[in-house]
């Protein structure tokens, strides 16, 4: 097993992209990682991707973008994992360079949503539930969070805008990210506020949806030249699951595969939590960010939203999380924002994330989710 | 790298399987697996389908399947390349397993087709064709390979009936295994009358759809004590790619993709076709097989028909291949059937194939298609 760099990052903005296909949004951001690396051909290719079946009646994606793209012949093929999709397809890539399998891999997440109606969106996320146990009996994506949400708060008694912290700070940072999907700053009143989506869960709890791509190009670290850049290497990397349908689980309030996967990146990378110097997190909601920086470790069970309280988590807090928006303000084009996590951790290593720098970054973690909890990807990155 | 054996499989029959969902066939493919192997756990699950989100309106399959079979944490997830997902999923477990990234791999390739209407089979089959300029013109997936057979009968001046002897080879062989689809021997003149689908290819040209799982249990070679059955060691594996539409080809007629990744796995086994003692090929349709023999090199451009014709094809000739019936006799649960291919190899290697035993089998060769030849795998099996 040899170290693997990322030598190249590129994306998409996330928006509505009514004027691009999947090919387009997936080439955008493999172009603009291959220009960043300085590089015209790769290897292989892999695709984080959830919905291209369901909403644009596309399957076989590692032919179509491979073609796309003028690499003809290269190996490639999708991977899925609900809204995890894009890290399991990036440690795919990474176990195949890392391997010697394959000398270099170019891995991209891209996802087409807002061509849609709502309903159909609605009933294609839901296909990261337990179809039989939750989705066929009314549960929504969001209804099924909500319902955490609300054991969360009965179980620790927090209240519900003790969360608001979460919210702002992603829409803060996002303010400085030409590539988020809302550039809209808001107050704890907006939270206060917004509009109800599934009890507790209101509209600025919850991500946006959207059409965007990110890539990444990886190869060994070792065969690298010093160059202008500094070099991100992958020191980290693992993947759990826990059950699917959360009334299976023993603690519906402990994401157990975040903990298995954190635990054995963090084992990897020979660091603890408090080496983690920013934490791209999966914030699909404002729960799911509490309950994993409770199980990777950085609070005591429960206490999850101290951190946001007490201001820890913004870029010169003690964690700095959602750096460059999260989720919930770059948006969430799910099979792809795994791959956009791991770009905009590669930008802060590099320290291209000004205004929302973290001073010194030297160790970043990013955290990509698939289902409530079902599967979870953990990566640990460094540079010297 | 190092080198994998398959120490257990296991399949469910290919049918109609009403009363089982996707768990209920992935797990008993998976334990059929793990029973062969006297095991109990493995590290890993790689999950081959293509289908799930759009028929069972199911997505996330690692955390499905892996909580299931109650082996909840483990890593698992789903790998797509539309008709060749199987044979994707095989290769990335094979490459987790062979980079000591796990020490063991489960690899399930399943699908759930039969209790959609025809209709909507027929509209997700075609998701592994170009959806903006194949699939939105009109064009179904059994069209595109109505019109490659089309130009191979009037570029090469084969007759229709010339392509008889691939399906009466296939019918006859899965007569002797108990879980294919299709226990019916054929006739030429069943072959001729046989109902027209899409000219020129009508339904004994075809293969059958349906409900099925097939898996493997694969671990490093090494680690293994002399046991009861011939060791199966996976020696070439290797996956291409083609532009998706066929139009966009230089020759329609030539699988570049099959080409490509069966070299490959030559080179990497040291063997030429001269070696390979048996091929399951992916006979979706009977042009399919003709074309696959000619990229692989075992019969010159446009005289695949000639090693039906000859009678080299069955278990006694030169070169048997859907010794179990293949995709149009065993049937053809898209993204499973990578999976039942390698099952396949694996019993004969391990003599476990009688009356179709191909006698003295030493090599092995297995070719997964996904799409009309935008996505090919191919791997080379050996035993000693």
């Amino acid at each position: 097993m040899r170290t693997v760099a990322i030598i190249g990052i590129g994306q998409t903005p996330v928006g509505e992209h009514w004027e691009k296909s999947i090919r387009d949004l997936a080439g955008e951001a493999i172009f603009a990682a291959l220009h960043d690396a300085g590089r015209a051909t790769v290897d292989s290719l892999f695709i984080g991707n959830m919905l291209s079946g369901i909403l644009s009646k596309q399957e076989n994606l590692g032919g179509l973008i491979s073609d796309w793209i003028g690499m003809h012949g290269m190996e490639a093929h999708k991977v899925e994992a609900a809204c995890g999709s894009g890290a399991a397809a990036f440690r795919a890539g990474l176990i195949a360079v890392s391997s010697e399998e394959v000398e270099s891999a170019l891995v991209v997440g891209v996802e087409k949503m807002t061509e849609s109606l709502p309903i159909e969106t609605t009933e294609a996320l839901a296909t990261a539930a337990d179809a039989d146990y939750e989705s066929a009996q009314g549960l929504s994506f969001v209804a099924i969070n909500a319902l955490v949400m609300q054991l969360y708060l009965h179980t620790y008694g927090w209240k519900h805008t003790d969360f608001a912290p979460f919210s702002i700070n992603a829409h803060a940072n996002a303010m400085h990210n030409p590539n988020a999907r809302l550039h809209e700053a808001i107050t704890q009143k907006d939270y206060v506020n917004a509009r109800m989506v599934a009890e507790p869960i209101n509209l600025l709890d919850a991500s946006p949806t959207g059409d965007g791509a990110a890539a990444v190009l990886l190869v060994p670290a070792g065969s690298l030249a010093p160059g202008i850049k500094p070099l991100v290497k992958v020191i980290g990397s693992a993947s759990a699951t826990d059950s699917i349908a959360i009334h299976s689980r023993k603690d519906p309030l402990w994401l157990s595969a975040a903990e298995k996967s954190a635990r054995k990146a963090y084992a990897q990378a020979g660091v603890g939590p408090q080496d983690i110097d920013f934490f791209e997190l999966h914030d699909a909601f404002s729960i799911m960010s509490v309950l994993s920086l409770e199980a990777c470790g950085f609070a005591e069970r429960g206490q999850g939203p101290r951190l946001g309280l007490d201001g820890e988590i913004g870029v010169q807090g003690r964690l700095p999380i959602t750096t460059r928006g999260g989720l919930k303000a770059r948006g969430h084009p799910v099979g792809a924002t795994g791959v956009y996590q791991i770009v905009e951790a590669v930008q802060q290593l590099r320290t291209e994330a000004a205004p929302t720098q973290v001073e010194g970054a030297k160790i970043g973690m990013s955290q990509n989710i698939g289902g409530s909890g079902a599967t979870i990807i953990t990566h640990i990155f460094t540079t010297e």
